[in-house]
């Protein structure tokens, strides 16, 4: 079992912590010091050994970060952490603040008006990250300064760093040799009369290497950095213990592997300009660049883009994977079905859904801390069920379900709502205008050059038009066998990048009524190239192709409020759902699979 | 009749007026001068003193430049006149550039290798234009420099600035007097620690003292330049024979008058920092000011919210308006639905329109030149019908007829198009498609603080289905008697300024086939808070109120492809056209609105 149900927040080890480390702060004359729940890969997920907003604080949610101040302490979550930060944190000794809304650098004037030297781990930071601090501060006499670990001085039985073995990712699923994306990518830096670029992604690493490895939950990537020259050649700095014979064989001769202490030194040793990404690479590595005399161009980590756009070889594999995903799922929910309401809890549910997709004895590891959030617990968006939160199923529940497995040949993310006995109204009209929204994308064509922000007010319209949204972007990127969540592509209002063939993302609107009950249906979708309609426009279109086939509850769907196309499009979908199932499943969850596809 | 049908282009004029420029450019010393189309308040069209553009080459768009060296002429034009410029200059001694997608910058580098300067009038460029090209320029050995304008010079029968009066706009229909109006915005100014803005825009000017005047044709503003202070007082600088005793009483003692040459040493006298727009300020202005060492800041001229954000009073007026237009349309459509195909003309259809507007007794201009493209002439999203272009309506064609009135309450835009004979079914799905789109908008209900580019897909989607589209954007802002086409209100891919309560503007979805036919479907809506719907979410809601009540020709919607509630909102639009219009009319288009408006 992946996931684990222990309530992991213990709010009064916080206090006795928090003393500590001002007694650092002390002892190094700084008057504040940032503690971040990032590491210095910038990932979502941290080993145990940068846990450490954790465990300063007890706060266990994937953004967010601690200013330490003599006389106060901000814990600043967003808006989707507002009700478990609460819940974690010793609060007479941390203070939560709205963030973004409330910004560091206006906190720290508020608390430090007399000015001060606030302290931070340069490789925590971004050089994006910092100056935006010191922007807002350029009218106060607060400086931010690069400083040593001061919780890493005082966390006295701090794990060690993970030693997760990193392995060879199939040429066959990547669709190219780590030697053709190394040579692309030197003809881009050539291109930008650029020598060198750092790497400090786990998922860049894991793409640009064709590796995956387990230093971290959930994301199967390794921790680790690298150069990668104008020629083609690549460093890896990371402890070589981790790299077994096959895996040094898979790299060859033109990748070195050092250990993470040669990193520095080996930047000492490049020539300029090197290509830096101010939004990712820790600000320790300008630094040490600075210092040895390098020049460096900002530019974007160039694993991201080609990153993005997966190869057929990926696309295919990872159909594959949503097929053998959406099987286990459907065994799940031909077992659901045969539970009566108020037998069950969302830890049963939880615990039911992992062994299905265990099941099929090609289970990495789950893509995320699965989602079962039955009545109000729905409503919270990423809520994660512990011991403590644990809920029985009841009539007239809706349950939120999202949950997805890494498989060695891709990564799926499914979405499902589902009844517990009869719905209400209200929930079908809102399910139904979330259904809407999600078909409108599904059955999206639109011209190449658009990016998410051009796109996401289809899959919110039919909502608007009853007064009702949701708070979440529409759609996020998904990588193969890899992050869950990837950049740079999204279905989102904040999005400016441009869609392109390749890339796959998340097709999830949702509504969420505080107290009572959340609706959120997911498919991931790849961008492809459309065909030409007859009598169309000339020039390329996009269109999306459905990669998750795991039916959409029929009981909360009001199909009066359905148009014909929409109806024709659920129930096409649903007949793929049956055709491409069936083969795949047990006779029980076969015989479910029949009725739930059903054209009414 | 305000439109005139002449062919102006002269195309064989232009060469000897290039000769003499260049003779001009020889004299000054310098290797190119730029001719753009813009006056000193780049406004959409410009007084006939002004049109050194048109001079020169013979091009009338309404945006564009011209790019003279030695030995080539650049004329630069947009999408839009791509094929009007080569009808209207002589191409063998101007060469048409595509624009923006070749920069005046990178043309220059390529026409001038070994450098150069090149001369601009500093009151026809912004800062923010003369920036944009030279920091494309910043490789080049090209310098650019303001310089006296040497088409005056040439231009030996140049006609004398408008004279046209400027006469008060009443208070009842501003809704705020202009005391209330630069009380506000000087309150603004004193909030941003400026003691002054200068304002070079016509309708700013027009907005800020309620006042109209009559320099340029369809948009119905004064020209000139004002001062205002931090205190509220103003000083307006133009010709003082522009004004009757009654606007200077309307003006009254805090609103000084002197004329245009006074400007200049006005700005010698003020004390900084003053607010410039880098968007539309003349650089000459900002020469000035730096010149006399008064500091200044950047900021968007302060009547442009305020005056995007309709009054109450401003509203109801331009609601009135638009039932004496939409009544105008009808009496011709009743007319237009007696002509049997093959018997008139566009021009016949643009003089009978403007006759049913001149009808009404209270038409003081023309918003714009209509467009009346038939058959493949529609397709052409700009087009003026000339003698030359002239073109009878044939059996099968569609017409786009987009056209508008000034009136002293209210300005007008409004686009049907109409079937002649029996439409083709291509016609009729594609209709049927922009119909849906403009439908979605004008039932649209979205969060406050969304801007265009987040709500113009839902217009184009039901195209997009289609494989088709339409190049320009979903909707301009339009002023109240004043400029059709107005900002910053956009809703538009490139426009991220989030729509307010009392914005008014266009929702025109289209379709063009070149060569063959084209669609456009055009109402005016105005942003208004939406009143809560029971069930739905808390937070501010914006929604469209129409403004525009004309009949949508039914012949060319395919019932089948609406859904109900499509249908139902083309039924309650039509209804509401009825009871409107009808009492209006004259007893013949009262029939006739009776037929076009039955429910199916």
């Amino acid at each position: 079992m992946f996931q684990s149900f222990s309530e992991t927040a213990r709010p009064e080890q916080g206090p006795p912590r928090l003393a500590k480390l001002r007694e650092a702060m002390a002892e190094a004359g700084l008057a504040g010091f940032l503690v971040p729940r990032a590491d210095a890969h910038q990932g979502e997920y941290v080993a145990a050994c940068d846990a450490r907003l954790a465990w300063l604080t007890g706060f266990t949610g994937s953004a967010g970060f601690c200013a330490v101040l003599v006389e106060a302490a901000g814990i600043f979550v967003d808006s989707r952490y507002r009700v478990q930060v609460k819940a974690q944190v010793d609060c007479d000794h941390f203070t939560p603040v709205d963030w973004p809304e409330t910004r560091l650098g206006t906190w720290l004037a508020a608390h430090l008006p007399a000015g001060g030297t606030v302290g931070f781990d340069p490789w925590l930071y971004t050089p994006e990250q910092i100056e935006t601090v010191r922007a807002d501060l350029y009218k106060s006499a607060i400086r931010l300064v690069p400083s040593l670990n001061l919780v890493d001085r005082v966390w006295t039985e701090r794990p060690a760093p993970p030693q997760g073995a990193i392995t060879p990712w199939p040429d066959r699923l990547a669709g190219m040799t780590h030697g053709q994306k190394r040579a692309q990518l030197a003809e881009t830096l050539r291109a930008a009369e650029q020598r060198a670029a750092v790497i400090t992604l786990a998922d860049s690493l894991a793409w640009l290497l064709n590796v995956r490895g387990t230093d971290i939950p959930r994301n199967p990537v390794p921790q680790g950095f690298a150069i990668l020259h104008d020629d083609g050649h690549a460093a890896l700095f990371t402890d070589p213990a981790k790299l077994h014979g096959e895996t040094r064989a898979h790299l060859g001769d033109a990748v070195t592997v050092a250990p993470s202490d040669a990193f520095g030194p080996a930047l000492d040793g490049l020539s300029g300009p090197v290509r830096l990404d101010k939004a990712s690479v820790p600000l320790w590595v300008v630094q040490r660049v600075e210092a040895a005399g390098i020049s460096h161009h900002w530019g974007e980590d160039p694993c991201i883009r080609p990153k993005a756009r997966k190869t057929e070889a990926e696309i295919a594999a990872t159909r594959t994977a949503h097929l053998r995903d959406g099987a286990a799922v459907c065994e799940f929910l031909a077992w659901f079905a045969d539970q009566a309401p108020g037998t069950i809890t969302e830890i049963d549910v939880v615990t039911q859904l992992e062994a299905c997709r265990a099941a099929t004895g090609e289970l990495r590891d789950i893509s995320f801390d699965t989602i079962a959030g039955s009545g109000p617990h729905g409503a919270l968006p990423h809520y994660r069920v512990s011991e403590t939160s644990n809920r029985t199923l009841t009539d007239g529940d809706l349950l939120v379900l999202d949950s997805g497995g890494q498989y060695l040949d891709g990564t799926t993310d499914v979405t499902r709502t589902l009844p517990v006995g009869d719905p209400g109204a209200a929930e079908r009209e809102a399910f139904t205008r979330v259904l809407q929204g999600m078909i409108a994308i599904s059955r999206l064509r639109f011209p190449k050059g658009l990016a998410g922000r051009d796109l996401e007010a289809i899959a919110r319209y039919p909502l608007w038009l009853a007064d009702l949204d949701y708070g979440h972007g529409t759609g996020h990127g998904v990588g193969v066998y890899s992050c869950v969540h990837e950049g740079p592509q999204r279905l989102s209002r904040t999005s400016t990048v441009p869609l392109d063939p390749g890339m796959i993302l998340s097709n999830e609107p949702g509504y969420y009524r505080e107290g009572a009950f959340g609706i959120r249906i997911e498919n991931l979708v790849v961008v492809e190239a459309a065909t030409p309609l007859p009598g169309g426009d000339k020039g390329d279109r996009l269109t999306f192709e459905t990669l998750t086939y795991v039916p959409i509850d029929r009981r909360l769907i009001d199909t009066d409020m359905l148009s014909a196309p929409e109806r024709d499009w659920l129930d096409r979908y649903h007949a793929a759902c049956r055709e491409r199932l069936t083969p795949l499943l047990s006779p029980h969850a076969r015989d479910w699979l029949e009725r739930a596809t059903q054209t009414r």
